[in-house]
């Protein structure tokens, strides 16, 4: 029998997998066949399998959005959440400041909340860590030495030279540097490892470019214009007098983010001459990126102006840029990753589309949408992406490396 | 084997009705079983029979919401779409400027749109009108003297005298005056009439009101201002220019619709002489309403503070109003009807809810949120509703209405 | 020559005095005559002379209003400036982050930030004080004890039998409980007080209140919804995330403040049996108040619909309540003091006024604005009151309330 | 006597010349004599004298900025308005829907609104437009015909090759044009010519860019995202259901409009063999503009990144870019216009600036404002600019256009 069958269709339509709805297939698109073959191969994990997991940092913004994905996942179980010392020993639903727009889940709502703390987490096959960036980095290196994997939402270790730094829908074969990162400890770890994802303005253009990298060859340069969404920020985050009515053309350290993370994302990893495993930062063909980062009265939902300049020529045309941004598929789907989306890009026939408070749900925000592909008359071509920034940009991407991990035995069971 | 067998979680989950997500269980309340009990005994249709029905105003706001919104009925399927003559002859997918946040259903796609005939109509059992009020009036009777079942979210025979103004969680029971409403038709109509609902800030206060009354008996006079969803206004509806950072003190027409709708909606049938049957406007005990209707800049979800004063001494206190309002349990539940939410008043503890950002979606928007319920020092007690304006207090009013006609055997399948 | 000639028409225009833009005569208004007469008789004050005043909690949303408003005022002159100890020392504008739409005046760009102690402040006659509550109380006693006349804007002595709390278009004549609140010092002190201001909501609704009762007798029972600008809060003060598409009913406090603040506001001051004057809280004739105050997404100026049940049968009509408040003159006028609005209440004829962001800055916000008097059918008349929160509800009233003060010999030069 | 010193205080506050408030300067700015010098030099009309004006599509957006600027204008007097047939005959108060943050002008309220008809125009020595694109192309050209001179927001005209399109702070050298335009009627105009203004967006980078070319010779690229207030597309304009927590990443035409507009305005005028004179749409060196333009939800004030690269090498620093950017002084500024703005490009330091809700209305919106200049990994150069769309992005165009043709003496008074 097959593991969609075990799910059942409420499963598969909570995460984005063909229902009535999600199955829907805009004009330009190939019929796809209503059961998903992925599913009927779920690497790494058995049939009914449950592993158990815990979440960093449960009471703030991102640690809600692990919670409120996780509540229907075939596979992962909330077992042990951790927050401050000032929600340690409250309920869950006690300490938490609730946001979410659904109510929060049953199985979550007693759970007791500790401290960060490694030894209530034993239980735990992965750490989901939705830390501030302030506390992050000693409580996850806790984690990682306490022999658990941690999956982190930080910035913290983004630029640590053995820390994989992964989109889940462009570079899973990053995970390959976690052998590297074990063997660093003393005594070298069995199963430790830390894996950060990207920050979530990245993680919207990177989806894009590595498509296009895929298919035709490096790009040269690339020009983004982001306008981020409130929750980006957090919370309290943005206060209301400074974002109503207004855009402030400013985000702290987000455009050398930007700058930064997408030459480590897109890069590979080379070899030293002692044979040690570093990332090569697209160095074999330099790429220039220059980011002017804005935030917006939006809630949810990253929207970026991108301009990409190839190394071939002649470019690739518009049309052949949608083709190939359709036509990508991502490791984590090939691998029947559960919380994959089915369109890794979607692409917008419409003049006006993506727009954030329309699209930044399809597919529970696990994908990334672009729209108006065309001719730039100073680089190549330019388009509009739409990134949700809470689910693909911050939690999903998590869950999907996660999942990966499982797939590619990286954890074992 | 039961009908939620059959059914499976998915729909159960869609329409409110006990998945992970929406049963859990919030403080104060005493837990329920997860498996509803009335979802075995779906009166007045069998297990796996299908409802053709009819939209007619289909590419509007409200009829793109019971688009969404039948996506995954049980029974209702969508077979005819009715637009203007602009949109007839079109497939349904490039004759609708689509404002969703979910995409067009798989199965509405591709039907073609129909001028609003009743010819086009003819395999339907039920006939959705989300039509403007502009031109409702003759369509909707043409198509009940086509003898077709017309239900109808415009206002144009909300006040006629033979035409039952029901809200599906309060007077389901004046579905009763539909034989006469036939009778009146020359010759006598065998299945065609006209149900309407009521305007959606009506909607919000009437529910907690007739929960108030089957408790503590008449409610002599009730205060409410209301701060209105832009949705509310349909589309295109409010200028961004006009709400922006604003609010607008006047809705035309709005406050008298509330303080005559909620007459002919809490009030009884009575007899004439003659053996007419009349609603009676609740005037056995006289109750006054005085409403003022703002407009605010909030996408969806009508907001209202609402006084009471009853007319029973001593009045009741806070705490056995907030009990009766969870105790109410409308006709659309005991009869099983699956689009009606699981709590038709949700009463929440925490002082700063009901909010609409994040309580609107509850249960699908099929029940309304009560919070803050507190003496009133003017009259006796004062509390907050939310209603989703677009849901019960529109498009999901008209699909339980239907339900309840159904299981009420008014429509006979 | 009149002081008008002297201070040219920069200033009166600046202050929402007769310009051809403030001078526009609403249909309806009789018309008045272009030279406002009171500027030609400005009570305590001589042509030219110029009075040092300090504001305390300078680089807040309140002391920033202050010193915005202050700019081009006829005698006040900013002089020294208190904030936290994280300021003191700082030039001005390094200390604050300026959040206002026009750029710090000039004159007060680089004056030195104080700790705030009274010895900094010694050349000042006035001391504005938009302290945050939390440290208010220490500092304001501390200045009015080194026999400075403090002008506060913070709640801590709102509620102070000795204190009176001023709306300076209401009761002015209030200022006569100082000498007691003197007297009561050890020494007794000769020119030190406390005066303090409304909450910004119960000055919007105070005022019309006051209006009435002038002119047809004590009003009853008064019902209010207030929509409360996200201002109010201060900064940060509401996230974004809060209160975007969104609507929270609740502001701690605010309900009670209203409906016990409007009680001293609007009664008289009577006299114990040892001689000792008493605020009488509106005894003789009980008023009861019940508002409900939530917060919606708008910047500047607090919305509330407004129902008034008078003592008097039979009430005045919907048209004698427009002109009674159309009629109604403040002391503050009378005295020709400068920042007193032309008209304390205007009153909109169109059905869809005021709105908050059309009508906040009229008369610099130092008015209050009236629209959609009408019958109410529960209370006897209703009607929508904006008030700009930071102006007349805030800073305003502060400046206003030390003109008076001056005005009246209570602070003498 | 000096011009100042009869127009007073008032007035030159009102435009945004030396008050206290708009003259104090920011730091790393140079002090600038409070005295503007200009002032004292209107070229082009004497003392005193007044200048009658019309304003068609007076009921409009454009034409109610028109009325509420020219207010307080030293000489232009409004005189006659024009606006659609179903307006026409009444007062102006009665036939306008006033959206304006301040009241309509006493001196305006009971002018009559004419048919745009010439013959009602008569004795007005300029008209402005503010007509629709729909209808505006014929009735500027009849009053063209009837000898006015014709100042339009339209955009009817702006690819004539003998109309000047004007951004006032740019090419007002191609007013020169104006006499082979009038040439070309048979008879040939005396008076007689239409002058238009820039779509908003484009005003907004020409500003910048002229600065810079002057500075340093040709711009070889630009590439730009805009981000734009809903007020740029007129009344009703943006449906709030749009607009609310969204961005609709395209605006039909603008693109094509900023990337041709720009090459007008900034190129010069070369002369044809047979003499005539041709816009050179800055053919010597070709400059490519790509433009993604973007509907933000902010009510009034453009906000645009701008990336650039120079044709010369290197290329100037940031430093050299902002310090040109301040320097720069168009022709209306020594022409002495009184609407033109004190600083033609105001520089932020502030990472943060410019922000639309606090700089917009700086100099009453008639500068433009640039902030974050910075090193392009790209390009060379990016930044920041904000321009009030509804100012020098529309009506204060036309004016300041008005002002300089009448001081440069092509409309003779």
């Amino acid at each position: 029998m097959s593991f969609a069958g075990i799910l059942g269709r409420d499963f598969v339509g909570a995460l984005g997998f063909p229902t009535p709805q999600s199955s829907s297939v805009p004009p330009g698109f190939l019929p796809t066949d209503s059961q998903s073959p992925f599913l009927h191969d779920m690497h790494g994990i058995h049939q009914g399998e449950l592993v158990n997991i815990g979440v960093l940092g449960a009471t703030g913004t991102v640690g809600q959005r692990f919670i409120a994905l996780l509540e229907s996942h075939p596979y992962f179980v909330v077992h042990a959440l951790g927050a401050s010392a000032r929600s340690a020993g409250k309920a869950y639903s006690k300490a938490v400041n609730w946001k979410q727009t659904t109510p929060i889940p049953a199985s979550v709502r007693d759970l007791p909340v500790h401290a960060c703390e490694p030894e209530h987490f034993r239980e735990c096959v992965v750490v989901f860590s939705g830390l501030d960036a302030d506390v992050a980095g000693d409580i996850e290196a806790a984690f990682r030495a306490a022999d658990l994997a941690v999956f982190s939402n930080a910035k913290s270790y983004r630029r640590d030279p053995h820390v994989p730094l992964i989109v889940p829908l462009v570079n899973t074969s990053h995970l390959s540097i976690i052998p590297q990162q074990r063997s660093l400890h003393t005594p070298p770890l069995r199963k430790g490892f830390i894996v950060t994802n990207a920050n979530c303005s990245t993680t919207g253009v990177v989806i894009p470019l590595a498509a296009l990298e895929r298919a035709f060859g490096p790009v040269e340069s690339c020009l983004i214009t982001t306008m981020q969404a409130v929750s980006g920020a957090g919370y309290p985050g943005v206060p209301s007098l400074d974002i109503f009515d207004n855009i402030v053309p400013y985000i702290p350290g987000e455009e050398e983010k930007m700058e930064w993370e997408t030459l480590k994302i897109l890069g590979g990893i080379g070899e030293s001459d002692a044979g040690a495993q570093a990332f090569d930062m697209h160095a074999g063909t330099p790429l220039r990126i220059s980011a002017s980062c804005t935030r917006v009265p939006v809630i949810e939902g990253h929207t970026e102006t991108v301009s990409v300049r190839f190394a071939r020529r002649p470019p690739p045309s518009p049309q052949q840029v949608r083709e190939a941004l359709l036509a990508y598929t991502p490791e984590a789907q090939t691998l029947g990753c559960p919380s994959a989306p089915r369109h890794a890009i979607y692409v917008h026939e419409e003049d006006d589309r993506p727009q954030p408070r329309l699209d930044r749900n399809y597919q529970q925000g696990a994908g990334v949408s672009v729209g108006r592909v065309r001719q730039c008359r100073v680089l190549d071509v330019k388009f509009v992406v739409l990134v949700n920034n809470v689910n693909i940009g911050a939690a999903t991407s998590s869950i999907i490396n996660a999942e990966v991990a499982i797939a590619k035995g990286v954890i074992t069971l």
